[in-house]
């Protein structure tokens, strides 16, 4: 398959205008391929197949829709080393972690394929009726959850093939029942073609209607906004910085129908360090959070942006050893431009911040847009007293807090916003003394790690991905795992049907045989009528 | 219990200000007792002492927080005929009214008692490591709903017991485990001060923390403000106008923490006649309807303002039957004021515009505040061109739309916005052939009836109480039913952590018995370490 920089509305490659995007190649540093911005009709055009496809496509069976889950999942192998390729020019990875990447995208969906052919998903809950009830008779009363329209989804810059145009966000939309529109990332329109003339494929392939999933080119500023304020679409998913995600997440409020974006916009994942882990196994906790802090250059959501630990001996023997192991580190490409801009004056403004001293950096080395990793330390009294220390570095640097004792580390956990993960490194039988730090770690995150490296965010049933604003608009709800479907459903209720015009989830006989509560009882048997 | 005007601030009763609020008797129109306006110094205590008993509350079990529940519902009962007498000379609703709607606020707080003590409702997902799995390990996650924080609420005019002070929307933030302080409601001030030292009192009797629960008197644009915009504040419910609750969503959004209002503004419910129904029983339906329409002076979110229906003989029995029927209705004392003033104007605006003609309506009588019932009707064009039709007249008001055919029948339902529910009107054969029909009415509302009324909305585990904007900020939700516990809990996933720490919901040995996802099975049973 060969790049033809269209925009890809429904089953149809569109390109009306005559304005262009351009990749980049970012180790290379040069433009790459010419892509047609959307034009106004083309995302009329776009939102009205959406919202067409949506009548058909929220009808479909759980199977229908798992099947079409899965010929994705197969069309994006299909795409092989041209895929593997462009990803790899484009976003500045080695092609290792492009690979892994791209099973993790598969995997999401033939997750959700399951999800769906088992279907108990859908919280089916029936109250069945008590006609001779007193006062007053009981209706018969059913609820599951529907989906709730169109969906857009922002691709993320820093997984190409996860985080984008069939990565998490597209594949809990579709398999909710809703249409998606995606914006392409700036970072990897060739990528993004790609996947979604794959994704195209398989909806044609599997009977899917037209519209159900389309991809338009253009500028968050522009593109992204006209797809929010627009009325056909229902909901929003974003992965991304905190400037970005905010201003959908306001453009949206003030819509005459506001509507949901979920955006996860990153955080600084504090590590807190307990004396017992420190005093026996400082070296290997300084390895293993060298790796963690700079894995993918540091351009992960749940990167180690800040460790907290107390002032001592074992400390030191910590940071001895991680700045040792952070300067052996070898400086890599970042995903573009933009970043690895703001990582260097992120680091820049950090270092030269009242009583930071840098502690380890790697050596710099000659090339394009390479991120070079650095720890920095600063005392507990100066981190307090300085909120631009607070806020994220995306990229491989972190700042450890030196606390004079447990109480000003507890005040350290405390002045933190909102986080996707909080890590505490301790002794099994250290936690009993430490009820109060767990509680501010656990306060501050949607996910709380003992003795593990935030990191490698497992897909699962029980991952939280999402944490206390300003990590995420909504702790409510998970942009990882299987659980992030729940975004974009709502429940419908319906009371007193009839058997054969219920929806097959709802029906007395539970053809399905899935899991209902049925009058206050988790039960998978159907209801005698 | 005599009622002392004031604010009550945990277990304190508090009276700082020389500002009062009045209350009033709609029927004889006359003022009643003064009420301690709340300051800002109380203001910031209230807050103060719901955050530090968070932090103790929070960790109370399913059963203690049950305990507490049913105290509240005990005390509500022990202060039997000054509570009904207080709430019915507030409110001007006949006893037989408020004597049910104790009845529904009792069972609401004993029904959450009972979810917390079966104990399944905090969703525990677990999923076991494989620390042999290729090519990485699978760590082991567990994830469980936890509380967020303070909710506020907002007491409710049209139901002084049950939508309020100990209603469904604090009796299910109590059961998520969060502190909650209520403002009260300027409709009955008294009745909530007496419910509110009733939960004081259970507080204290069942060993809960003081500040677990407060109650402040003020107004809505200066107390409600304060307390929405507070940084102790996590969550909102709100039931009322859409102007009082899209204010608190516009202004919760613009926190810098900004936060969820689950607001519940009401609709118009439209009710939609099928020929086949109006062919076999459009006597028996306008009956029941008429019944409906001014159940409680139409004082309802779910009063079916609109009724849809085709043109024709049928219809025309339906219209002389339903007139006939609304004249008979005796006109009763409306809430208070304001509401009777706005529906005597929106009442009169409706019938002034074009091609709306007055079908019946019950004779007027002398009195204070009383609501007169009244039926109009407009053809479908005529409502389909005019936007000012569709909005709620909140009392005993209901528009006809007399369609030309079964297209303009759709039109008509596809132009209504977000409702709390839709109803179809029909013989069970004739849903076949109105599947559009049915997809047009489940398209736009949280639930959907059919051969029934809207109003008597069920408290149970299927109820959908909560519609597509603007019937309500977030249709993901209900505030009616069990899973209005939802709304004020987030999940929180723990990594790696032993089981000795583990809450007792996400312990292998599974202490609590309850229905838990282990590994994406549903089971009950203990897992073997």
């Amino acid at each position: 398959m060969v790049v033809q920089g269209k925009n890809i509305i429904g089953f149809s490659l569109s390109a009306a205008s005559d304005e262009f995007v351009t990749s980049f190649d970012p180790k290379d540093a040069r433009p790459m391929e010419k892509f047609y911005m959307a034009t106004n009709e083309e995302i009329e055009e776009t939102l009205q197949k959406a919202s067409e496809a949506f009548g058909v496509y929220k009808h479909f069976s759980g199977n229908r829709r798992a099947d079409f889950l899965e010929a994705i999942a197969d069309e994006i192998l299909a795409l092989d080393n041209v895929l593997v390729q462009t990803a790899v020019k484009e976003s500045g990875l080695p092609e290792a972690r492009i690979i892994g990447e791209r099973g993790r995208t598969v995997g999401q969906l033939r997750l959700f394929a399951q999800l769906l052919r088992e279907g108990s998903w859908v919280d089916a809950t029936i109250e069945t009726a008590q006609p001779d009830r007193e006062p007053l008779p009981k209706p018969d009363i059913r609820k599951m959850l529907v989906p709730v329209g169109p969906v857009v989804v922002f691709a993320a810059s820093n997984f190409p093939l996860a985080f984008s145009t069939a990565g998490g966000d597209t594949a809990s939309a579709l398999a909710a029942g809703n249409p998606v529109i995606v914006k392409a990332h700036m970072s990897h329109l060739g990528t993004n073609e790609l996947v979604a003339r794959a994704i195209a494929e398989a909806a044609k392939n599997t009977g899917m209607p037209d519209g159900v999933f389309s991809s338009l080119n253009g500028r968050g500023s522009s593109l992204g906004q006209k797809l929010v304020m627009h009325p056909v679409v229902k909901s929003v998913g974003f992965t991304g910085s905190y400037t970005g995600g905010m201003a959908l997440y306001k453009a949206a409020a003030q819509r005459e129908e506001p509507i949901p974006v979920f955006a996860e916009m990153g955080s600084v994942n504090p590590v807190i360090l307990l004396p017992g882990k420190l005093k026996n196994s400082a070296k290997e906790t300084a390895k293993q959070y060298a790796g963690s802090i700079t894995l993918g250059v540091g351009q992960f959501c749940t990167n180690p942006g800040l460790l907290l630990g107390i002032a001592g001996e074992d400390l030191n023997t910590f940071l001895e050893e991680l700045a040792k192991e952070i300067r052996n580190i070898a400086p890599a490409t970042m995903l573009n431009e933009g970043i690895w801009k703001s990582y260097q004056s992120g680091k820049a403004k950090v270092l030269e911040q009242n009583g930071v001293t840098l502690l380890g950096a790697a050596t710099e080395q000659e090339g394009n847009h390479l991120g070079t990793a650095a720890i920095a330390l600063v005392s507990g009294e100066d981190f307090l007293s300085n909120p631009s220390l607070h806020e994220e570095v995306f990229g491989p640097f972190s700042l450890v807090v030196r606390c004079t004792d447990k109480e000003q580390l507890l005040e350290v956990i405390q002045s933190a916003k909102g986080q996707l993960t909080s890590t505490i490194m301790a002794e099994p039988d250290e936690l009993k003394g430490h009820h109060d730090i767990v509680e501010a770690a656990s306060k501050i995150a949607g996910r709380v790690l003992f003795n593990g490296v935030p990191t490698g965010v497992e897909v699962c049933h029980a991952m939280q991905h999402g944490g206390p604003f300003p990590s995420s608009t909504d702790s409510r709800f998970t942009s990882v795992g299987t659980d992030a479907i729940k975004r974009f459903v709502r429940p419908l209720a319906i009371q007193g049907f009839p058997e054969e015009a219920l929806p097959d989830a709802l029906k007395n006989s539970n053809p399905l045989g899935i899991w209902r509560k049925v009058n206050g009882e988790l039960t998978r048997d159907a209801i005698n009528g």
